[in-house]
């Protein structure tokens, strides 16, 4: 069984881009795989300076992965900093980090573009994910496109670290999640927070069908055929559609007949069902916020005891041990 | 009482300069502040990667200072990476730290063009450095002059901190130490192990007798008079003898009758006697490692009392408690 590793953000609402592209294969991951999941509320304080938000952010993620399905008994789910081996493993991991390699990462620069603060811990990123990835010596790490080159980042401090202080850690790699980008936001365009684009998971009844009802489609009339490879609210009703039913629909589409009104309510009544039942899940677990807290601190106790295995070799290693 | 924090170097022979200029007042500092004293090596391995020499390095410095009158009982003498909180803060700090702060720090480009590898972790030091002072809330850090800029960086990694989360750590000072310039090395330049004109402590008799026969004097014969205060063998002596002594030499050189050869031979003899305890203390304590051990563990206790204090309501501050 592969060891795999996923990362998942405390900052608000997640949206059906997100359980597509990284929830849903996370979930299933955990049958076949050894799955590490964990809040990264460290890397999150490289944007979040609210102490509320953070804390709130932190849980409510717990309440969401575990609504979806997220089996605490088939995987190892705890928050970043609770593991304080990671940032000593950071530490020494920067000692053999050229400063060329993290200047030449793009994420920095496009973050500081976008007006978030110029800090060290946003430069120092890098660094922190590899080592995430290092402490659990993980094989896999699934991430979208624009975090592919912080995995080969860590793979280069990985093979730094081997050739300095001889062979410790595994090479990791990144299993590029390609479809995130192929779910449209209300837009068309990739489904993400920053467009203001999304459908959010676990949205009440009358504000999830607001949402759907405002997925852009075309002029084209109701008789008329229509490319449904060119529609996304035809991209959205086949993640949530069976497939007698979409076959029913593609051929509206092709030969006439597709009203999209109607086609929108469909969409909202799927997604509500779809989700139905772990939006329930995540009601009873956001006023039991004692047993998230102890799911949380149960999988910390299995995540350390790997970290401080890794963490012993490294300090033994580099001489930490005298 | 002041709380007090210095750093040691776990990186090779001490000498009279570091003894004149930063362990004589540490151990005289005991008796009138809360000394925070401990062993740098997660900053030393931005400079040694050599485990064993690290881990040498670090038992080496404790027996050093021990043997010389660091009392653990009326200090807190530890080795730094066995308090994983400073790494802890350190992360945390960076998120406050604007990049600019630190690409304005002289100490990186001068360790870098002398040669060290520009590595991530050298850039950071002030950084850790910084974390190092604030966990313990120090308010007086020691240093000499090429050290004053981090300090000035870990009060304003401070006040950044506090203005973003809330007052937490107190503003910690330098208090520069003056006197290490004034120790002449053998060649009369400031004594510093990079101009391989150090007389270090604890050498073997005949080994210390060469070194202290190296001094350099000038060309002046024995009978004419000579100026005192431009001669390194004279402020040399001036560290050991006794103040009649020295009224007796100062006479000499103003009055001539000061034959370098004897006042060398004097200088030998003063040096090792005013060593010859400590150098036998420390031959005790090298062959007797687990008492080294135990003692710094013992510290290890008490400075984690303090480190997780501080480190709790950093957490609670920055949202990493939910």
């Amino acid at each position: 069984m592969k060891r795999i590793l996923s990362g998942i953000q405390p900052s608000g609402k997640l949206h059906i881009g997100n359980y597509f592209g990284m929830m849903k294969p996370m979930i299933s991951s955990m049958e076949n795989a050894e799955l590490y999941a964990f809040i990264v509320d460290l890397h999150a304080l490289t944007s979040v300076h609210d102490r509320q938000k953070l804390a709130a952010g932190t849980l409510e993620a717990a309440a969401d992965f575990l609504a979806i399905g997220l089996d605490p008994t088939k995987c190892i789910f705890w928050v970043q900093s609770e593991v304080p081996e990671v940032c000593e493993l950071a530490w020494v991991l920067s000692t053999v980090t050229s400063m060329g390699l993290l200047e030449r990462c793009h994420s920095y620069k496009d973050k500081t573009a976008k007006g978030i603060a110029a800090s060290h811990g946003l430069f120092a990123y890098p660094v922190l994910m590899a080592a995430d990835i290092l402490l659990y010596q993980a094989e896999i790490v699934p991430v979208g496109k624009d975090q592919k080159q912080h995995i080969e980042v860590a793979r280069d401090i990985a093979i730094s670290f081997n050739s300095t202080f001889g062979e410790t850690f595994v090479l990791p790699e990144a299993a590029i999640s390609e479809s995130m980008a192929i779910i449209p936001g209300l837009d068309g365009q990739k489904m993400s927070k920053s467009y203001g684009n999304t459908i959010p998971l676990f949205l009440e009844d009358k504000e999830l069908r607001k949402r759907v009802m405002a997925v852009q489609t075309d002029c084209t009339p109701v008789e008329e055929p229509k490319d449904p490879d060119k529609c996304n609210l035809y991209a959205l009703l086949k993640l949530f559609a069976s497939p007698e039913k979409m076959a029913e629909v593609r051929s509206l589409y092709l030969n006439g007949g597709a009203a999209y009104g109607y086609l929108k309510q469909d969409l909202f009544e799927l997604i509500r069902d779809y989700y139905a039942e772990a939006r329930e899940r995540k009601k009873e677990l956001m006023v039991n916020q004692d047993y998230l807290r102890q799911v949380l601190r149960q999988g910390t106790n299995k995540a350390r005891a790997k970290a401080t295995v890794t963490l012993d070799l490294v300090r033994d290693r580099a001489g930490l041990k005298y």
